[in-house]
């Protein structure tokens, strides 16, 4: 996969879908051929179990004459002429994407994603880190980052105000991506769907294994010999929206519950900041229950 | 992990279990070593969830001036002050163990036992193939393996007489392993029990996920990132037998449930060979739900 | 990778590379368009290394009116648009591939084609096994495969006319692939340049490293912990031509040799057996000492 | 593998390494059993190639009357008996270790071991951090480590006094590990001699492919399937000492150098990270140019 890691390798990037039928292809390239587009990635996928069809194509915007508004604009006949039903959306990889994080407790993930913003190697800005608990405050500190804590009593059934105030401070940067890097609460439905197609979770097993709590211990219990990590699109079933990356890593016999907590820890990392670099880079378009990861 | 492969590398090969305590390892040892034992590989593991201790050793036959059965008798004073819970074998990697496969009509996995147990991978001679189909009689036949065909009754409720004629087919061959080998049929609890700890299955997904019928079409509807393959030990409960190997193979959007198929055998194969080498070496030691592999 | 696998899944496959400039997708899904060819599969790759364009198309055979040799000649007229280095081929999913196979001694390759052929895995017909050994002939005849021995002078200063016999041999089957399996034969100069882009070898270590003899008991020397193989073109530089797939497997102090030669096996057939079948359906484009693998 | 990550756990580490013979496994295990030593974990290597035999133990430090000086000095009495030639250690995992890490101007290395050591996934604390280049020194300050910057000049034969100055640093915390965390330059003879079976390197290839300088680019050129990093021993052959650890990542013709570099980072960063826990928990015996790894 490529990324587009350096300033003048600014891109208008267009991701489709729509119900398949013969020249869509046609249509899309000779649009981006007309306005000069210079295609420096293009990727189709053809799905005959659902019958639709799935494009993301990259063109360099300084071969592109005009801006990504009139880009857009003009783009509009083209998805119309391909069918009501299109879904497309048209970016500017020079606008700085945003990304709020949810975290508890655990360190790990967060300190990965802000070491890969620091190195250049996530194509987004963080814009705060929301945290149920104080720990992790330094962390995000330490690297400029503004936390915000928002105290979650211990009743689940007295939640709704902390969760309006989650909704309320992520919201308030309207961001491209709502990481939820280890953050022990489950999401009330109403965030679920204000935040459809933004919300991603790192769920620490290798769905549909283990669903819900303390996977690592279920992996222990059940003797498997991999252990795993899934990110994955939050969605009102707890661990069942559309995964985006999963990987695992083996155990064995010796490999105590602490032991697979440590070793998963690594799967996580790599597992959420490349499911979460891909969505950022409009390379993941859901359909139904499943993703088209255009990695 | 080091294999047995040449004649004159015969070993005898303990495998014991028992509650942990302070000494065992220098019992064992001691034994050994009075013996006149060279070990060649030993593993050890003390599980502190369920407070067992486990062990297998192999020592160079021929720096044993006695036999194995006399061995056997001379270990069985040690076993019996380690305590009456110990469980053990002693075997000698000179006599050929048998191996029965089961198959229904995937030809596969059986291809590649053979293939890998006519190139001496497999420390066993596979006895006879029994099929409730006849189509994969030719490849048992190609490298002289004896083949039964077992007609099976479309309704599972009549079942009994074939598998009654299994079982004793494959009691005549005594053999160290029955390996189901894609066999699509469910064995009953009495086969279950007589066979515990021998029978060998290869389940078509990364267990616990996707038990039962169809697991490449239960992947390909949950938009897995990565399909796998489970070999265990046939129980009772359908898939949930304690675990001897897992592997897996990334798939991505533009796999089909065919795709998956065919990729998915790669890793059948894989999984299931490995598993039944540990098994015929004496590497898995079941406790419970799980394994100790001394891979 | 989506695989062809059905009869009625018959495609026409585009596969092309061309100096990249605005307006080459276009131009080629306008003329797909123009034939009424339903894309089942698109991918793209504009090289900036080598500012080289690639692409490779599959398109419904049925969905198109006309035949393959109709089809090539209109598409000329479009090649000849693009410009004079445009490299291309168009092929028929319906038309069999003839594969030639060179073996020496080592069966597991040979016993793996043969059955991934037989279980229909392989888009193509095996024509014929050629050996410098005869020990392989009967597993070519169980897969009723016709079998060539070559004997080989021990000698190289006088094995030319046994090459010059394996030469009339594979060019009498004119065959899509010339695979090398394990053949322990470093082909002459003529044959690597009258077979290019047509002979796959599979080397026995993850290239570049361990190029020629024994690369199991360099990697033993040196003691890497994952050993692999490689496919490749045959080039004139031993071990050295574009490389089409590796993969590795995990070792440890405690596999010998011998160990490592069992493990690698499995992965020697995986590589070979996946960079044959991407060669047959004209996934492999070779550019330089490059590939561009639409997998 | 196991770790011994709370402060409850604290054991006793026996690794030995000598001339393999008869009764060295008893003699061993009899002396833990007679000084009350509750093994927690155990393993044997015998090698058939250099006729070495190699374990580690871990025992309680609970279950063992005595303190690890008398420990010590009562086993030297055992290791006399087994033969001059014996090498070995005995330590306690109580007593914390100590490293020194060594960068330039990459930070992701560093940034891993540090979030790793906060999160007490390391045993042992980080003492300093040497850096080439001032630019790492807000990451060591953000973790509460000192950072010295030691300026080296461009012409390599003036650096003379440079490492010296390393030298006096690095020696004035006695440390455990000297880790060369992508430190960009080659040690001096003396320094490797002076610091041997304790300097950690991570080469980002996978040697021995691709030794000396950028390896990514020489993986690109050469249109590798794989990219892989290695964590070895320093030794005065460049790039040539023993492997502790490697591990791959798979890359396709669309990755250019730069992605390789990011996608390789994660490499790095693992294969670092657990070879520097393995040598720190005594895991490592290093024989001649290879390693043996209880992990």
């Amino acid at each position: 996969m490529s990324s587009a890691g350096v300033i003048d390798d600014r891109r208008y990037v267009l991701s489709l879908g729509c119900p398949d039928r013969t020249g869509i292809v046609a249509k899309i390239s000779t649009f981006l051929a007309e306005v000069g587009g210079w295609i420096v990635e293009a990727a189709y996928h053809a799905d005959p179990d659902t019958g639709w069809f799935f494009t993301r194509q990259a063109v360099r915007a300084s071969s592109v004459g005009i801006g990504i508004d009139e880009l857009r604009a003009k783009f509009q006949t083209v998805a119309d002429e391909i069918g009501a039903d299109t879904e497309w959306t048209l970016t500017d990889s020079g606008e700085r994407k945003r990304v709020v994080i949810l975290v508890s407790k655990e360190a790990h993930c967060l300190h990965d994603l802000l070491g890969r913003a620091a190195g250049g190697e996530l194509p987004a800005e963080i814009s705060a880190v929301i945290g149920n608990h104080k720990s992790l405050e330094p962390v995000a500190k330490a690297h400029g980052i503004t936390f915000h804590h928002v105290d979650f009593p211990k009743d689940p059934s007295e939640r709704g105000p902390a969760f309006d105030e989650v909704k309320t401070l992520v919201d308030s940067y309207d961001p491209h991506a709502v990481v939820l890097a280890r953050f022990m609460q489950v999401l009330p439905q109403d965030l679920c769907e204000r935040w459809a197609g933004r919300a991603l979770n790192i769920h620490h097993s290798f769905l549909p294994s283990f669903v819900g709590a303390r996977p690592y211990h279920q992996a222990f219990a059940r003797g498997v010999k991999l252990i795993g990590a899934t990110c994955h699109y939050v969605t009102a079933e707890l661990d069942a929206g559309p995964i985006v990356e999963q990987d695992v890593i083996r155990v064995d016999h010796s490999d105590e519950t602490t032991d697979m907590v440590r070793q998963g820890r690594d799967i996580e990392k790599l597992v959420l900041s490349r499911g979460l670099r891909w969505h950022l880079e409009d390379r993941v378009l859901v359909h139904g229950r499943k993703t088209v990861v255009f990695s």
